[in-house]
Parts: C-alpha cells; sequence; structure tokens
C-alpha cells in the first residue's frame, strides 16, 4: 500500500526535510511517527529537498506499508495529533503503487517574501528583509530573464554541475503594500537555485550589479556561479503540481 | 520635549508591556534604550496595557526629555538600529506636553485571529486554535451582545470590579477561508475584558455554554466572573486612534 501525504511546516524548526544523522528533519520526523503508528520499520520519499529553514505550505511525501490499510482520513488524524504544529498533514490518499512524490511532481511553486520596510514583527520569520532599496519594475523585468528553457548551472550549488536544460514556466513580481511576492513556477529547479535566483535579480534592481550577472550566466559566456544567494528565512514552497493519473493509467495497463 | 511613538511588537518576545522588575517587557526595553541615546534617565508611559504573549501592530507610547531637540525621524532611525527586529519604531513624531498616551487615545481596535483547521505551521504563533468546532454566526451575533455601553465588572480581572460603564462601539466578525478574524473597537477595556469577551462568544457558538453567560452579565443578574479566556497569542492590538488637538488646543489657548 502506497500512501501520499500533502504537508505544511515551519522551516526554522527543521534541519532541511532530507535524513540527517542526529537531526530534526522533516524525513526523520514523519519516519519516526509512521514507524510507531505502523510497528514496522517506514521509510518516507520526500519530493523536495529543501535547505535548513526553508518552509512549505505544500510538500509532497509518499510512502509504502506491507500491513492491513488504514484509512488515509484517519492517518492523517492521528499523525496530526502525534505531530508538533509547526508540521501538519494537509492530506492523505492511496495512491498507485509506482507512484513517486519526486518524479511525479509536475511542477513546483515558490515563493519568496520580501518585506520592504521592516514593520509587522508578527511575520519576521517568514520574510527577507533586504538591506538596499531597489526598484519593483528592474526587479520584475530581469525576474522575467529566467524565463523558458536554460542551462542553470551558475545558479545551482558547485556539485551539481552538469549542462542539463531545465525550464521555468514563468516568474511574477507582485507588490502587496509592503510587501514584494516573488513566485517562480518549474518542473525542478537545482539545489540553492531559487535562492541563487531571486538574490541576483534583487541585487541588479538594488543598482549593485549589471545585467549581466544573469545573462551571461544564462548563454553560458560566463561560467562562474553568481554569489548572491537570498537567505533560506523568506522562501517558501507554496505548491506542487502532481500528476497522479500516470501512475494510475499505467497500473489499469 | 514630549515625543509620541507608534509601535509595534510581537508578544512571545516580552512578558508583557509593564515594566517588571528584571523581566524583558515593552516599556524596560524601550526606556533602556532611549536613556543609553538621551544620556539622561527617560520614563516611558505606555498607551495601554497588555498581557504577556499579546502583540501589537499599533501600541502608543509617549516620553519627555529634557536635552537639546532631537529630530523626530532620526530618533525613529536610530531606535529601529538598536531595537530587535522583533520591536518596531513606526511613527514618531513630538506632541504638546500635556499629551499622553495612554489618556489621549479615543479608541482602541483588538483583533483575535482565529485559525478554524490548522493548516498553517507559519502562522501558529499569532493565531488561536480553538479545540471545538463553531457556528460563525451564532459566534458573530452573540458577540454583538457586547456592542454599546455596559458595565464588564464580571469580564474583567477580580481586583479591577467598580461598577464603571465602559462603551464597546462595534465588534466585527469576518471570515477569510480557514481563518476567523473577529475584532472590538472601543475607548477602554478592564484588564483581560478582550480575552473573556472572545473566549465566551466562542463558548456559546461552539454550544458548550448558554447565552446567558453574556446576558446575565451584562445585565449584573449573574455577579459572578465568566471563565472562558482565549490565549493571549491570538490577541493583537491592531488600532489605536489618538487626539492629537485636544493638547496642541489646550496649549495655544
Amino acid at each position: 500500500m502506497n500512501y501520499f501525504m500533502r504537508i505544511a511546516f515551519r522551516g526554522r524548526d527543521f534541519n532541511g526535510t532530507q535524513k540527517l544523522k542526529d537531526k530534526i528533519t522533516v524525513q526523520s520526523m514523519l519516519e519516526e511517527k509512521l514507524t510507531s503508528i505502523f510497528d514496522e520499520n517506514i521509510k518516507v520519499k520526500i519530493g523536495s529537498r529543501l535547505d535548513k529553514g526553508v518552509s512549505a505550505l505544500d510538500f509532497g511525501v509518499n510512502f509504502k506499508t506491507s500491513i492491513e490499510k488504514v484509512k488515509p482520513n484517519k492517518l492523517q488524524y492521528v499523525l496530526n495529533r502525534l505531530l508538533p504544529n509547526f508540521i501538519r498533514i494537509k492530506e492523505c490518499r492511496e495512491v498507485a503503487d509506482d507512484f513517486n512524490a519526486r518524479y511525479d511532481a509536475i511542477s513546483k511553486t515558490y515563493l519568496y517574501v520580501i518585506e520592504r520596510k521592516v514593520e509587522n514583527p508578527l511575520l519576521i520569520e517568514v520574510c527577507w528583509h533586504p538591506i538596499f532599496d531597489f526598484d519593483i519594475e528592474t526587479f520584475r523585468n530581469v525576474s522575467k530573464l529566467y524565463v523558458g528553457n536554460h542551462c542553470f548551472d551558475f545558479f545551482g550549488s558547485e556539485e551539481e554541475k552538469d549542462g542539463k536544460i531545465l525550464s521555468i514556466e514563468d516568474v511574477w513580481v507582485e507588490e502587496k503594500g509592503n510587501y514584494v511576492l516573488w513566485r517562480v513556477k518549474g518542473r525542478s529547479f537545482l539545489r540553492y537555485q531559487v535562492r541563487f535566483m531571486v538574490g541576483t535579480a534583487y541585487e541588479i534592481a538594488a543598482g549593485r550589479t549589471s545585467i549581466a550577472e544573469i545573462t551571461s550566466r544564462l548563454d553560458g559566456t560566463n561560467k562562474t556561479t553568481v554569489h548572491h544567494k537570498a537567505p533560506a528565512s523568506g522562501l517558501i514552497l507554496e505548491k506542487v503540481e502532481y500528476d497522479f493519473e500516470r501512475s494510475e493509467n499505467l497500473a489499469k495497463e
């Protein structure tokens, strides 16, 4: 039996999502609770690898059990009773055996919340407060340069360079009073990619570097990694779209 | 010289607003920083006394200095550099000598943020998550019973009973997705009054007690204090209106 769950969690309480020895991570906390519920060793597959400090409002995981069927609704209820309230199970459902929370994700939308002038102490932990003022139109326009198919090797971690072309479906910049919401949607991202993308666009919009920081990396003429990484705290995985039908159709064939 | 400031702060970081020996409070933190800036002993007058854990998005204070004039803009900037980011100075201005942040407040609006189903771990610390489900229409209707002039002695702390009539200008209940926003506006409130008001309305809306919990206290037939106190964490002092002209006109006369 393969269970899929959508969860939400607060980044500051975890050392990232992936299991790490002796550290509290999203994967290890879920495995511990599920293992105690099912009384068998449960391995959780995570849909995304998020850095320490990054939050999620929609994060997919799946795991398999060999034992008797537990109703998804019931499992969701029991898990939410066992977990601390900074991590919540929002949905739980049965999926086809070959469904994988990582590979069946069609798209991911990340949100950066930027507070331009710190006035709301209640939200400081989920916002980024850049030091310099920046031009919103420039921020929007240069962010649009990322849209399309590009090699993002120079916006990723040093270890991951492989020349692969990744697709950014769209980038939106929305102004809401004192806040700027920066969103990016794509199928997959390299480690640190979103933080480098928003950090570089901000540096250009703040007049601290030129537009070539983006263009020369995207066309491959500059083969050094950008170094403008926005902090983890303002980053939220906001939405993940899944293709539940693919594996269900495969199962029927 | 009399300075007025509007500030915002996160309740979880303070032991309330009023000075307490050996504890971090809003008043003591401001006095400490202002004393170091002006190099004389500054006494801060606070506009409201908020319980430990209650946050504010708009909280008025005033204080007097004997020394040379410091521009309000400059003072705001310097203070925000010295203060941690869970407390922010939003406005600073000079006011008439007899202006008092407590007595010149015309109205205060308190907001309770209620999340009915915990799904957003990013906001758990500024919301109240009641255990029982409740009927929103009943919650709205019974909350309206508070509007008008009443003696709130049985919705306040035990020490404060004095038969004084207080005026509640309005109560609003707004539903926003998973959230219920409960607001009350009035000139002054007894200690615990807002927490008792919202807590009692919720108990009735959850079908756990009768409407007499409110009516019998407001008409004085029941002389026991209600015991349904909502937690401090969901409570926010959202807006304070001031009469700046009163003291300025007095000064001109």
